[in-house]
């Protein structure tokens, strides 16, 4: 299946679709039909075991090669040469798979607000059957930053069996009050817009002001004090004495997401992500479930992170029984991630190499 | 002069009102008629030199013994047995000083979005006419956190005959950029609302939802991850499973601030912050400015603060002549200086101490 008009320009035109068929949420919600946008890269090699799953972010998609492109290549720790690379769009996304731009099947319009709310667990089940259509039996390697990396540890809790390493960056094992409070105000931005209309906007007049809102906070808590002093410090925006560089720097990353984004896809996807805590309906000690993954892992931090503070992976490292931790520094904050790339690759690539040696594809018997 | 209608219930019955007649601002914009809203706590001693200014912060008053009221009694450092101590509502604030809710002479609608930009110069201006007519020619000190720091810093570079003594805290000698973003994405919040009218809307019908999300953002920003990890965690709401109980919270302090504030008057404010720069006007470089400000100074940070990170205090102190750098540890963030005030009362208090020995009003000559 290839790219249909409406992800035209949004998606990559080498998107594959899975039509996974009926999908049942965590909640017992029940999705009738769910399809999964994802892309490939390189071979799955004939014993199966240089496949590695990246996992996006927030406002991330399934074109790894484009948020994570530094990461990819010959001799970096995604390379198609050598590797089997999977992503996907995560469920309830917007970037191709189903979520709430999809019609719902009663009436053909956007489900919208009435799209369920889903969880982690969701996103990773629904990989897991993606998987499985691959012939992919296991993951040389999870990865992924932030949201991703939640998705990285649901893995591992989810799916032992099939993972044989996994690098968490920039994360925590349950989403603190601290994230779910700026999730919140977010949220609450967009349903401060008028054009919100309780999620049944249309969708050609979303809550564009409401989301820029957003964004700016977000962008705000994705950077760090540093970050824009040196980039800005108290400049003021060229040709216009009366406005600070920074002001005119976050109206313009405000205004600019709606073109990509969808606001009912955000409120979903942050709130999955206030759903995030490894303890939940496992006895509700997340250190207990780390505990017992006893893969080797790798757990990322970034100094200047102020939206997941390193301390919180050094409590995830802490209590994996084969973490290896490494703290990738940079002034860029939580975004350091998709930003400091050259150490972050250093890092994965050392990490791969110490847990297995894969073999080139081509050499595969 | 008493409380008028206008202000009932929002500021003490001890208010005071000074008219200042007309002044002009920095930006040679010139206000008609000026009026302040003060307090003051015990009396002026008859050598002068017991008098202390307290400086409000954003959504402060003059009220300075509620909003301070932990630093104010016999034996701390505001005690008015001892010391005259004097707040003002800030210019453009909504607290009983001339400010956006003020009604215009032209029409006596409120001046709202047609109040002219202010800056914290202009704040200290319109404090030393009022100190003139109270016959307070010197301070034993000037004290204030955040915005009222910054207030502090420039009384110190505007008058620093007048001050004897001063005690900036949790604030920056030049708004950061990471400052000036939050103050944007805030004010931008403010202006998504259909009822913010461009800054015109009826006193009846303020943009509450816009200012709401304002103040979520805002508070998000007063404290830290430690703060609210501690406070709330993962508890869900008492009675509502389905909602996190900081999500409950920030709803409750944002949608209350509409009772106690006006969105212009935040607008104005968080303009005036972004305005602060000690080295604006006077060469450029507010490192040389503190070099010049020889009077004894206590500076404090809050260890957990964020939003004025401690390095900017350091910084701060490393530039003054005679400055003392304390820490107040709390985890409250940058509202630790609202929350953890034993501590602070002490270092007040022995900073005082230090500078010179106050007599009691009662024993003066």
């Amino acid at each position: 299946m290839t790219v249909d008009g409406a992800w035209q320009g949004r998606i990559s035109p080498d998107t594959h679709f899975f039509d996974a068929g009926g999908f049942t949420l965590e909640s017992g919600a029940h999705l009738p039909e769910v399809r999964v946008a994802y892309r490939t890269w390189g071979r799955l090699n004939a014993r199966g075991d240089n496949a590695i799953l990246v996992c996006h972010a927030l406002t991330g998609s399934a074109d790894a090669d484009d948020w994570w492109g530094g990461l990819f290549g010959p001799g970096r720790c995604l390379d198609p040469d050598r590797h089997f690379i999977i992503c996907s769009n995560v469920l309830a996304g917007c970037y191709g798979t189903t979520g709430p731009m999809y019609p719902h099947p009663d009436d053909g319009a956007p489900w919208g607000s009435r799209f369920p709310r889903v969880t982690v667990r969701d996103m990773v089940a629904l990989q897991a059957r993606l998987l499985d259509t691959l012939d992919v039996s296991a993951l040389a390697l999870v990865t992924g930053p932030s949201l991703g990396g939640m998705q990285v540890l649901e893995w591992a809790a989810c799916f032992p069996e099939r993972v044989r390493a996994m690098a968490p960056i920039g994360v925590s094992a349950r989403h603190s009050a601290w994230c779910i409070g700026i999730s919140e105000s977010q949220r609450q931005a967009i349903y401060a817009d008028p054009d919100w209309q309780d999620g049944r906007y249309a969708p050609s007049r979303p809550p564009r002001h409401g989301l820029a809102v957003a964004r700016m906070f977000a962008m705000i808590s994705y950077r760090s004090w540093e970050n824009f002093e040196s980039r800005f410090s108290r400049a003021p925006q060229p040709g216009d004495e009366q406005t600070f560089a920074v002001q005119s720097y976050l109206r313009y990353q405000g205004d600019k997401l709606h073109h990509r984004f969808d606001a009912n896809t955000y409120v979903r996807l942050t709130e999955a992500m206030d759903s995030h805590d490894l303890g939940r309906g496992r006895g509700g000690d997340s250190a207990a479930v780390l505990s017992g993954l006893a893969m080797p892992a790798l757990v990322v931090s970034v100094d200047s992170d102020v939206l997941y503070p390193p301390r919180e992976q050094r409590w995830i490292a802490e209590y994996l029984p084969a973490a290896r931790y490494e703290v990738l520094h940079s002034d860029a904050g939580h975004d350091g991630f998709l930003i400091t790339l050259e150490p972050l690759d250093a890092m994965l690539a050392s990490f791969l190499d110490s847990t297995q040696q894969l073999r080139p594809a081509s050499l595969a018997p």
